[in-house]
């Protein structure tokens, strides 16, 4: 293990969305509630499409906005099960993406944190989408920027996508820490120069992508000690 | 139903080599005998996270040969199900990518398509990986062109692969038809504007991607009557 970077040269924090700070499981029981039982097969699917169809959507030149991909994702998911998706499914099913619920140690997290230093979201979503979120769990006073890639038609892990913070925030890529959930975004952000923070919640496995991020914690909980 | 849109204006078949013509699955054997038991885990988590580090490399505009990324998707398969490859068994692996059998009915399906109109591959492999596995299973003759995506630096389904085929062969998009057991791969090939066959060997679920295959087919057998 080598000896962890300092954090020193950090000017500020930059949060992925979905999984980082807002739990897309947390739609699991709504969906048991129109099909019982079969909530985290379509939560866990539903979650797997969309991030393949961001990769294939961007490589392919064809965007569509974020929105878009998870309703296509949620199809895929039921289609696979074998489960008919009503348009009354659908939208509640998509309506529950705007109020998804943070994690738990989030509010607490960021508080400390924005006392700090200048906090930002660079997301996937559509700016309606991060913006719900974060009202919703009552975590706006600790952004000073939302950015999302809508008006870029491509998303991460291209590093025009990163390239936004740095515009964004006046800011070199190695001044900007940022930190993801996502495996594959914290390995995409660190090829792209920022310092990266890993929160290795679901306990997997590193990626094989070449590039590995500056810092692997457990939870939003273990950023502040690190921030000096 | 829609219809079965004519083929009479296809002038060359390009075919996808992995999991189309050749049986990706067939190394399972091998692994088991290294990792008794975890040949079909070790396969599957492989061939996914082979697939993804295209995906995701190319986005982050970070190109790494179709043989190195999947050497990295046998080392994450292995430490994900917490198994120890040695450098031995990893490069013993690795060899029998150059021998993976074809499918049962390639050399008699390729053999009678040949006769009518002719025949290309377009992979994402090495082109010694491509031409190794042709050779192995004696389907060379079938072949006029072998297009891979070295010289490109870039993965399916990037418009710019598929190109490759329109350039090499000299035909518009329409005029070839495209030939892949990969949902994916047949929705960026249509997207593209290739005439395309699906063969939905496993049984999947059509992706919600915003383009459809021509046609869906079970196997390389269903091709010639369709060709008129």
């Amino acid at each position: 293990m080598s000896p962890t970077p300092t954090t020193r040269n950090i000017k500020a924090l930059v949060f992925d969305a979905y999984g980082t700070l807002f739990d897309v499981t947390s739609i699991t029981e709504r969906c048991d509630h129109f099909f019982a039982g079969k909530g985290a097969a379509i939560t866990e699917i539903w979650r797997t499409k969309q991030l393949q169809y961001t990769w294939l959507g961007s490589l392919m030149s064809r965007y569509r906005s974020f929105w878009e991909i998870t309703e296509s994702g949620l199809r895929y998911a039921c289609n696979s099960l074998g489960l008919t998706l009503t348009k009354e499914i659908q939208d509640d099913l998509m309506e529950h993406y705007y109020i998804l619920n943070c994690y738990p140690e989030a509010p607490a997290a960021l508080k400390a944190l924005s006392a700090k230093l200048p906090l930002a979201i660079l997301s996937n979503g559509t700016l309606k989408m991060i913006e719900s979120a974060v009202k919703h769990n009552q975590l706006d006073s600790y952004f000073s920027n939302i950015f999302s890639v809508e008006d870029l038609g491509i998303f991460k892990p291209s590093p025009r996508v990163y390239n936004m913070a740095v515009d964004g925030l006046d800011l070199s890529a190695k001044e900007i820490g940022f930190i993801s959930s996502n495996s594959w975004d914290a390995v995409g952000s660190k090829a792209f120069g920022f310092h990266v923070f890993w929160i290795n919640r679901f306990n997997q496995t590193e990626e094989e992508l070449g590039f590995s991020p500056d810092h692997i914690i457990n939870t939003l909980d273990d950023l502040e000690p690190l921030m000096g």
